[in-house]
């Protein structure tokens, strides 16, 4: 069986570049093995997320294929929780076909009546990560003011949604022209601005919160958060999704301004998805009926080709990709 | 009427020095008034808290007595809450007679079978920062390891002896020979560390925690928060009850160490004892039978006389003090 794959060929530093990447072709044969449980799927769409990048850097081995999560059909199982046909969404390999050693991590997709690549996203780990981060950990009320960082990408365009069906006030902060424009007039969010063009992110965030700021979503760390620092409210919350600002550097910014966690009893709190796994049916009952009734909006850009997958996913960490970048290997 | 007063004299800007203090004489009639529901009372206790910092640089004008946490004898009462010989404690002047404009935020001291002093820390203010910084904030469980910075102050003795009482393994640092030995010798911390002599805190902690850290009872921030963002373990919990290493800086420490709140999952909170204070019968109930049972060691530097409480207070910013610095304007 031919097996085309992103293979994994240079040991990243600080920053992955696509020549840490190579497209290549295996001939292998995968089994699924009834023994060691494992199943074996053709994957049909991958999902670029910066959490590549650790799955990259902290647990693949050079010439093993690029890992991340995706949409796969089973194509034979060795597991009792799967079957031949069954569709699955999950952490598994940049190829065409992959053996899944751990299947019990991948969740089985029950409702197909919605486009299968949502699974990377919307559907997914980074839907999941918006609402477990958002209602779990910020603690939201209505009418409380909501910032989010990185707002135009997979998860930050969900929580900004999130927030303002719960009646918030919400701003979010990304890189370009055209994703502000996506915040504000596809989105629905109140105020969103272009950090790259502030000149003082201090004076844009106390532009858009005159009264200051409730919940921070980070996604990004850094100088932003210093910023929002200052702006906090009494008991305000911030929710550390992500710092991806700081993947990159080698010594990472400082961050001065935490005083105003005392000053203001702020409560700042680190989280990860998978702790939150366990609500994976009741935020698919919350969020599916909102998709078929047009209530979410949701942008993806979806390139073709596993050899087009290293390229797509640089961008999302160069901020080039506009909403959630999706790799289809084969759309069946 | 003779009242000789600490007065705040000359702007501080970053650091308090005793040249900003000046002690006179003033002879100016109290007189507690039923339509505003004033107290005067007689000082006889003052605290030397870092909080004293705040409250005059933020709070007091030029001319006005130094104001600090106390405890005083009312001398006569235009508050219904209180009578003339009741004892209180809570926000007073630096002088030897006050008149407490807000004497609903003074709680009047009911058990006077323990040193008077003590409602300057242990039974004051401190101790109820410790508890509830500790048992409500924390979030703590036997078994768990705790560090305290600034562990031999009159906040940090205290969350270390009630982590202890409840199974902990405790380590404090602080910045003495004097008080290392006082932490492990008297306060029945399991480790201690003269934050001083350590080239690399990373090293100091990783040495005192090899597991790493659940709890961080942070009195200091700047550079040992970093060094701890480091140590700590998945879910551990950093309440941040003071920064007094960034107080007397102009551009604040920078924090590299954030990413580490989303790697391992951290809650990292600002408190003040304010929003605690309703738990204060709860605290006595807990403590005062633990002091008359010799559970419970403290340590205090009694200073007597007004005229000896500038230089008493800056020696708490300078590291000076071993234990909880008071000043005994009279013993009565």
């Amino acid at each position: 069986m031919s097996n085309k794959q992103v293979i994994y060929r240079e040991e990243v530093q600080l920053s992955l570049k696509e020549t840490h990447m190579e497209v290549r072709t295996s001939s292998k044969r995968l089994k699924a093995d009834k023994d060691s449980g494992t199943i074996a799927v053709k994957n049909l769409y991958l999902a670029c997320d910066p959490y590549n990048f650790h799955l990259i850097k902290y647990s693949t081995k050079l010439g093993s294929p690029v890992p991340g999560y995706g949409v796969a059909r089973v194509l034979e199982s060795g597991h009792p929780n799967f079957k031949k046909g069954d569709l699955v969404w999950g952490v598994t390999g940049w190829e065409e076909y992959s053996l899944i050693t751990a299947p019990e991590t991948c969740f089985k997709i029950e409702h197909a009546d919605v486009p299968l690549s949502y699974y990377t996203g919307l559907l997914g780990m980074p839907g999941m990560t918006a609402y477990a981060g958002f209602f779990e950990v910020c603690s939201p009320k209505k009418g409380e003011t909501v910032f989010i960082s990185s707002a135009a990408g997979a998860v930050g365009q969900l929580v900004g949604q999130f927030a303002k069906s719960l009646g918030c006030y919400v701003v979010g902060s990304a890189g370009s022209k055209d994703k502000v424009d996506l915040l504000k007039n596809k989105f629905g969010f109140d105020e969103a601005f272009n950090y790259k063009e502030e000149q003082d992110l201090d004076a844009a965030l106390k532009r858009c919160f005159p009264e200051g700021i409730d919940i921070y979503f980070d996604n990004v760390g850094g100088k932003m958060l210093d910023a929002v620092l200052l702006n906090m409210k009494l008991y305000g919350r911030i929710t550390v999704c992500g710092m991806i600002s700081q993947y990159i550097l080698e010594q990472h910014d400082g961050i001065h301004n935490l005083l105003n966690l005392l000053l203001k009893r702020v409560r700042m709190e680190g989280f990860v998805v998978s702790d939150h796994y366990h609500l994976y049916p009741k935020f698919l009952e919350m969020v599916l009926p909102q998709i078929k009734e047009g209530k979410i909006v949701y942008a993806e850009d979806i390139v073709d080709g596993l050899e087009n997958g290293p390229a797509a996913l640089i961008g999302v960490f160069s901020g080039r990709t506009v909403g959630k970048q999706v790799v289809a290997v084969s759309r069946e």
